[in-house]
């Protein structure tokens, strides 16, 4: 038997399924139909690999939650999603009936064709690699479709204990799998082949710990992601490379990521790493960031709008003399998403509240130079905050 | 001087604008607004990693080619893409005014407010990982946007002799890696650990051909990515699982993927493999599956319908009795994006024309058991097909 602690638990996903139901309710509306596959999943506890193939869960007020989709997903969502109660499957897309067409039948064949129905999707589809369609909005004139992406993702904002300490496992294997990068990173190494060896380490190390606790829901070659994605050396100075043009050399200065995925959550930690000596130039870069993140970090606390946040790490950089090496603000809710709402932006004026979890990342960049960045994971607490990420941020740690 | 023979050439880039933009003057259009990572990288070279913050790049019918997005692209950009020719940046999302608000300004500030513009998204962003915003057809009242999708998405569909070469190179070295993977399985493996560590020695030997030649555009962990993704003994008849519940075992059926990103291209190999010896269950399904697959070979034809290719491979498989085990259809258009049109699919009557790249790959599936399906990567000639991934197809050689 495996055991289930490293997953959302079914009784869980039951409890977000009644509460969008009462949420139905209050809103006298007929149903939700949710087309993105990270909605499904928080609802259900249902993964798949999102294609051109239109795929849609149907939570309706009352009566069976059912799957609309692929055939090819019928033996999978039957296997590994008791809370997904009935499956309509059309052959394949294209397909001789365009699937929307079946899509708007069925709805009507439940009753829904004359009711409101709540979406995150008007196409009805999440649209990806070259589908085309018409949208379940057109095809049901009688239907009232209304943007209903909020009902969801307003429930994801506060997270739950267990998605807390899935948070808290990934943080763990995090931690584990960026130690060994720095162990594998020298003078000479190229970035993506360290990152892919400590990624292979790391997994090892968890899988052998964590045996068939562990599941992986989400699609990728490793749940266990750490590396530089390219940034090194000036290549660090572009928040989001890709690739390094060149192998690590000393003096280099790096920026680390490594996140792995637990019950389809993921924390963040980056890291800014010296190889060799730290210069007085890059010594000073460093110090800034960190008082920076330093500073955003004891601005966390229940009550306080993100946007203030986002101001006190723009502060300490503006003090320093160094806002013209701004390139983002200050961080981003994540969860089931890498990134998800709240941001800490001051365009975000929500109020934090305790079990909201955000990454903590004020970085400053020097074209042709390098970038300066640490990202941590923290949640939210009436008095502060709590790391989620416990790692070292001092220079001297971070100078390898 | 690193060498430009690994990615389309900025000729080939300065090409594909052109013609876009002869088809604006031919359908009166102002401009063409995308929104799609993979149509901008297909258009201008330009890769970057899509988030909640939107981008967009505009092909205007005169002047020149122009982005639209976060401050943390900007250096990315001007260094990574000279076709790409002026730059607008916001602070961050959501900001204190929102990016597609200022998108609208910027392209009424470009003369286009009263003109007809072409897009690929009517909201104006990719509107990933929790973005919200005003769709940018509705700020600007007076301009006409159409459905532009098309316009890219037609002339990928026929493969540019580079393209060919770079989704040969990504066979070659998908033909390495799996080579690899099959060396490394055996009983008792995890299929996951089997995968990244077939990853990564084959990425080393990659790389240590290559060299700097070698640009990886995608973002992810590792550009070489081989592995079985899940399908495991009766795993395997899940055609999209992501994750194995056990180790491998003797007897197994196991289905394989191997995929390898050379200049933004990547083609398909996927093999079914038997560990130890073939039962007589096994190698029936087996045989018919080949059967299937070889008769579909044989049908590509330049001037052939697609639909015509999932015929015949549904016909072989109807003939020997198991269209209950079809789960799919025969396959579909591969090049930038891992899935795109056409697909070999009864609705989709496309007539193929020589340069067409198509994934080929009908699939047994028999519930509890196993899957069957080999995937191999084509390309349609006026006689018939060529193969782009050349590896062995018979269950001799599929045993190990």
């Amino acid at each position: 038997m495996v055991s289930d602690d490293l997953v959302i638990p079914w009784s869980e996903h039951k409890n977000r399924i009644e509460k969008v139901r009462r949420r139905l309710v209050k809103s006298r509306l007929g149903a939700l139909y949710l087309a993105n596959p990270t909605r499904i999943l928080y609802a259900t506890g249902f993964a798949h690999i999102s294609t051109e193939r239109p795929l849609a869960v149907v939570i309706p007020r009352e009566g069976p939650v059912f799957m609309m989709g692929p055939l090819l997903e019928f033996d999978h969502v039957r296997q590994d999603c008791p809370l997904i109660e009935e499956v309509y499957t059309y052959q394949d897309y294209p397909g001789s009936l365009h699937p929307m067409r079946l899509f708007a039948k069925i709805l009507a064949r439940k009753g829904l064709a004359s009711s409101r129905i709540a979406t995150d999707s008007f196409q009805g589809a999440e649209g990806g690699w070259g589908y085309r369609g018409p949208s379940i909005a057109k095809l049901m004139k009688e239907t009232k479709f209304l943007d209903g992406r909020d009902i969801v993702d307003n429930m994801r904002l506060v997270k739950s204990q267990q998605e807390l300490r899935l948070l808290r496992e990934s943080a763990k294997w995090s931690q584990v799998a960026h130690d060994i990068l720095l162990e594998n990173v020298r003078p000479g190494s190229s970035d993506v082949l360290v990152g892919l060896k400590a990624s292979f380490e790391a997994l090892s190390r968890m899988l052998r710990r964590l045996g068939r606790r562990y599941r992986q829901l989400k699609w990728g070659l490793s749940p266990v992601v750490v590396g530089f994605r390219g940034q090194v050396g000036p290549e660090s100075a572009i928040p989001h490379a890709v690739f390094a043009k060149r192998k690590i050399r000393k003096g280099d200065v790096l920026v680390t990521e490594a996140g792995v995925e637990i019950g389809g959550y993921t924390s963040e930690l980056e890291r800014t790493v010296i190889v060799g000596e730290a210069s007085s130039k890059s010594r000073r870069y460093f110090q800034v960031m960190l008082k920076a993140q330093s500073a955003a970090l004891k601005a966390f606390k229940a009550g306080v709008s993100c946007s203030r946040v986002d101001d006190v790490a723009r502060g300490a950089v503006e003090t320093s003399g160094l806002s013209n090496c701004l390139r983002h603000h200050t961080g981003h809710g994540i969860g089931l998403d890498g990134h998800e709402p709240p941001w800490l932006d001051p365009g975000d004026r929500t109020v934090m509240r305790a079990g909201m979890v955000f990454s903590c990342e004020p970085g400053l960049y020097v074209p042709g130079y390098a970038g300066f960045r640490h990202s941590d994971t923290i949640v939210v607490t009436r008095s502060g905050m709590d790391f989620i990420t416990e790692y070292p941020r001092e220079l001297e740690e971070m100078t390898i």
